[in-house]
């Protein structure tokens, strides 16, 4: 280990985890995103928790907790139906907030390829 | 709780965490920049640790461990001086790496203003 002088730098790649805040507090990141766009394809959270090798209980905390802080519901879930256990839509407002988190991810990607 | 229509997406704004990584490997994010920031201000990893309110173990341990990764001296430590308890100034490569962060992170500050 030598003291290497600066322009011996080794290549060092940016990278960056993004999030969403409302008056300062986290609401929404790549977990949440992830979660979200799971149970879009999926239409349910139990299927979603299971890709995502998280808890149901887990799962649904996750949602819950950004409904609360946001003061709006992200899911319309609905019991039975024909495969049994239920199943959840994404409601409109859920879409809006995947597809903002989406646009300012790829607008940092872009970035990031530049600096 | 209401299912609130798109348009009802509160102030919602972007922050994020940034780091540089080598080879796909995490190396240095705003834990490390902050810490050899107070060490050059410092010059000591006693009184860095201290302000950042860690511990000497703790705050040797992040600096080695990129040490490690880059194989390349961040810090010369000498022992005793006037004060005693020695000190520790950044390398030249330290002091790069610290220029190579700021810089990129100052990018996204600006950049994260206009999303």
């Amino acid at each position: 280990m030598t003291d290497t002088s600066p322009h011996d730098l080794p290549n060092l790649n940016p990278n960056f985890k993004l999030w969403l805040e409302h008056q300062g507090v986290y609401v929404f990141g790549p977990g949440a995103f992830a979660l979200m766009t799971s149970i879009h394809k999926t239409g349910s959270i139990t299927k979603a928790a299971k890709e995502l090798k998280m808890s149901y209980r887990y799962a649904w905390g996750v949602i819950r907790k950004i409904e609360k802080k946001l003061d709006a519901k992200l899911l319309d879930s609905f019991k039975g139906g024909k495969e049994g256990g239920g199943g959840a839509t994404v409601t409109e407002y859920g879409l809006s907030l995947m597809k903002l988190y989406s646009l300012v991810n790829e607008r940092f990607i872009d970035f990031i390829g530049d600096v």
